[in-house]
């Protein structure tokens, strides 16, 4: 059951794991990033694609994003002033490995709501 | 800036991208997968290797993810008992879109602290 490849993940210094993990492993973000991939949203159409958002976690989510350098905040002069969202280059380099977390559920979701449904009956 | 090939993502409807998300889009669900990839660890193990997780959040997340059948839990009969927990054959196909997310962070830390540091300054 050995993967000397993966080892690493845990040989580095906890602090820089949390770090890492602060930045990919949240799931608004991930799902915000691959909302914007095929191009730049409105603030107004984000929150009503992502199901489940609060105006507060979005707004968050979005300044936690710019503040990484993965995504640029525009704001267009009109009345009234609407903001838009958009990848940067750097941002986009995090769709690859995102869309492969995405496809790996899309895969196996059957699977395990099979696992759920088997767990909430014992 | 269009990629045809992520567009299934937003055209999903969003209860099933939530769902997705869900899943895979845990920093803590993500970070017990890393650690379990090269091998069964006790409560004990995890919980001491994973900086800043509290022992309800870790008990949350493994259930959570026992319960999506990614993880076995055993129960040792020793004096204290000592549980082990392990990834299953389906957990383990989830550890390289993992690692692809982990290595994505590494290769980018030093930019995004930069563009923190260029953030805070503003």
């Amino acid at each position: 059951m050995k993967s000397p490849g993966h080892k690493n993940v845990r040989a580095e210094g906890s602090c820089e794991a949390r770090e890492i993990l602060a930045l990919v492993g949240d799931k608004w973000s991930v799902y915000v990033v691959a909302m914007l991939s095929d191009g730049a949203r409105r603030f107004s159409e984000l929150r009503r694609a992502i199901d489940g958002i609060s105006q507060r976690m979005l707004t968050l989510t979005l300044r936690g994003l710019e503040r990484d350098g993965l995504v640029t905040r525009t704001v267009h002069p009109t009345v009234p002033p609407s903001v838009e969202y958009a990848l940067t280059p750097l941002g986009r380099t995090l769709i690859p490995p995102i869309m492969t977390l995405v496809q790996w559920a899309e895969k196996n979701r059957a699977r395990i709501r099979q696992a759920r449904e088997k767990f909430d009956r014992r």
